[in-house]
């Protein structure tokens, strides 16, 4: 495992050393962790990347090599040096687990530390969870798309650097892709690994008929045929057909083909034809080429008769939402005299406003167990579902409900405490299926790619209060 | 560092399996990377990715732990598995060195190897060389329409992963940025850093001026100060002046102030005018947020005054295009008899037709040292410039020029030969140099972010016939 401790930004570096100089270093603060989303546009997200996180806390020192190279700056004291020679994490973090759906706004990480420890972190800690989180969410949009038809992650050599193929393929699984064409992440994670061959396969035989009998040779029972090379209905199904009745005379069925250029929809109608009437009404057709939730979409639309979805760099660098904009800011800190003081960063634009206070994240299910709404808190307050709640929306307050059934389950989950690893570790498999039954628990309006409803995610009374309060003493201030 | 032998597609591995079986392990075989580029739009970019690429061929091999992965997934045999663990490369790769302009459909990396070990190398050769060619470039527009401001690397925390971050951070260096946020791109690379300090800085103290103050205290002679975080006019840019002034009174001068929301050409002008008349004329004005090529040029058409660019998401993930599509085509082999053979994928689409044989790729330069033409030959023609060249489109072939003066230079440079690394290192500053000298020998008209020129890649006579034959004889085995 690679350390990350110097994966961070300089700023990150040059406030710790400010904050040590003017001896706040060890004023307790706590940060949140969110996204803002894209308003009209993919409201929900797949919670990801809490493993690595977790794994980069865990690691978190400075060599001797990194002194060396932070002291040739020329920025910083041997006071500075010193503290980050014995620098530990001793904070404590909440994460809501990875594949949880959450929506914009809510408080997904929260850190509470040491300023100095707090800030360290903000980097990579938005590094990995805002990829992880991109990635996962657009695979689950995709998979969504794809109505229970198997998705495989082929995006490796598109992804942007090592880390965003192998690490994006786990998160693929986790928002809803059944396999990966990345050994490393196959090895890695123990994620199934899928794939068969290529055009330059077709092209280093003599014949497209040749190269289809060697491949069927080597993998008699999980033969799926690259037919696109040359011409699809003229040679590749046709090819395809007569190594399939090869196999079958030789006791082997063969799995199907693949599609990778052309108008996908009309080829594989045309190419199920031929395949069912040449008596393999089994044998899959899978498609690859530049797919993502639209492309799916429109080619289910079109009646295209795809089996399998080989996605690769719209999936893996989430082409139409490079980054999903993950922000970690103050929300509260220790006081000269000891106590907590809330913090809200003030914002002429009122979606940049954010909320004050050390907060709670709640979902609440009705008696059927389909989620109502998310409920923030401050920390301590517990919703009691033993009598009515009215929630309100925050913007928009004379907009309530008051819910009498319902039960409050805690969204965010201990991560660490002080300093030591209190999470569980979860495999992405098993993360798929906690993904998988999380999403049955949401209606299909607030999940849908196009034009989802606005899931409720809303502030209690005395969250309310507390940032109007802020609010309101910032407009004094200011104007 | 970390092997990357396993960040493959399992369908490299599966493709080996079968040319052990089928006895075709050792055909050489030659393979082009190129980039099929974005019609009307982006026509150049900026190779990158090298240095990372040789890192991993140097050090393929395949691990216990990797071969007991592979024996799990029941696919492959023991033989397979000998010749895995006896994997060495042995081939020739040329690429084109870092930091060089190049243009769609030119072949920049030259595999040619035994056909088992120049498949292995697909997968990860277009991940490292195509990630960082994307961003490289990306870089380059943006530093273009900076128009010799200094712009800044800000987007660690919105990459996809440690790795993008990272050497991502390196690839926008060698297309024109001048520092990173990323403090182990500083330490791996020794690539300038910068940063200064978050609104969580400000927040963290009673008001902003004391914040201020008590970061000029920690860096008197490099203070930069964002003012934005209540508001920039009435409370930021006042404050910073204030502060400013102490530090002159202490025999300092502070560097300048960061906008990082708002209107930032109204913002910026204001400010510049604050600035001077309190007598800060020197003071830099740096921006942030939301950046890119086409947000700097619509600045600076507005009359910005800035002078620092600190550039984030849009930079470090190309948010505009998330992918150059780079990819690996076979172009020769060797046949049962030994000898090599042209291989040309054929399509439908005639933009997805690929060049045939072994080819290198030669750029022609005018008696004042500027690009005319981009030249690919097949290997082993050498362009006479003792004699006047006749060039011509390659599709639209009545479109010539004659040359009878000019200078062919081979841009491919050797980087393994027989499985020795025999490329040389430079560090980013000197690629960076390298890449600011060859954009000069380039006419900007090639080089602008809006609808560029064509610039001309050009096939040689023997070159463009050997296509033209192979097309001819597709055609007739086709129809």
């Amino acid at each position: 495992m690679r350390n990350l401790t110097m994966m961070t930004d300089l700023y990150e570096l040059t406030m710790m050393y400010g904050y040590l100089r003017e001896n706040m270093q060890d004023r307790r603060a706590v940060f949140d962790m969110f996204y803002r989303g894209q308003p009209d546009k993919q409201r929900h997200a797949v919670m990801a990347g809490v493993e690595q996180l977790a794994d980069y806390i865990r690691d978190l020192h400075f060599s001797e090599k990194d002194l060396g190279y932070l002291r040739s700056l020329k920025l910083f004291d041997e006071d500075f040096m010193a503290a980050l020679k014995n620098f530990r994490f001793t904070g404590d973090i909440q994460a809501v687990p990875e594949g949880t759906i959450v929506f914009p706004g809510e408080p997904l990480v929260r850190v509470e530390a040491p300023l100095f420890q707090a800030q360290l972190v903000e980097t990579a800690l938005l590094n990995l969870i805002g990829h992880q989180m991109l990635i996962a969410t657009k695979a689950n949009r995709i998979a969504r798309e794809a109505q229970g038809d198997t998705v495989m992650e082929f995006g490796l050599r598109r992804a942007q650097g090592p880390d965003a193929g192998t690490w994006g393929a786990r998160a693929a699984v986790i928002g809803g892709a059944a396999s990966t064409s990345n050994v490393m992440t196959g090895l890695l994670f123990d994620i199934p690994v899928s794939g068969t061959h290529a055009h330059s396969w077709v092209m280093s035989f003599p014949s497209e008929l040749e190269s289809f009998r060697a491949y069927a040779r080597c993998f008699p029972d999980t033969c799926l045929l690259l037919v696109d090379t040359y011409d699809t209905l003229a040679s590749g199904v046709p090819n395809a057909i007569t190594v399939f009745k090869e196999l079958r005379a030789m006791g082997h069925e063969a799995k199907g083909i693949r599609l990778d250029s052309g108008d996908l929809a009309y080829l594989s109608i045309r190419a199920r034809k031929m395949l069912d009437e040449a008596g393999f009404p089994d044998a899959l057709i899978a498609a690859s080429g530049d797919l993502d939730e639209y492309l799916i979409r429109e080619l289910k639309t079109q009646g295209a008769r795809i089996n399998l979805w080989g996605v690769g760099t719209k999936l893996i660098t989430s082409a139409d939402m490079s980054s999903l904009g993950c922000v970690y800011k103050l929300s509260a800190m220790e006081d000269t005299h000891g106590s907590m003081q809330a913090k809200m960063k003030i914002s002429d634009n009122i979606a940049k406003i954010t909320l004050p206070g050390k907060k709670d994240l709640w979902r609440l299910y009705d008696p059927n167990g389909m989620a109502i709404a998310d409920y923030i808190t401050l920390a301590g307050e517990t919703p009691d579902d033993r009598k009515p709640l009215t929630i309100f929306d925050p913007d928009e307050v004379w907009k309530k409900m008051t819910l009498t059934e319902f039960t409050a389950v805690k969204l965010q989950q201990p991560l660490f405490k002080k300093g030591i690893f209190v999470g569980t570790k979860r495999t992405p498999k098993e993360i798929a299926l906690f993904r998988a039954k999380d999403e049955k628990t949401l209606w299909e309006q607030y999940l849908r790619t196009q034009a989802p409803h606005r899931y409720k995610v809303d502030l209690s009374d005395r969250l309310w209060a507390l940032r109007a309060d802020l609010l309101e003493q910032a407009g004094g201030d200011n104007t």
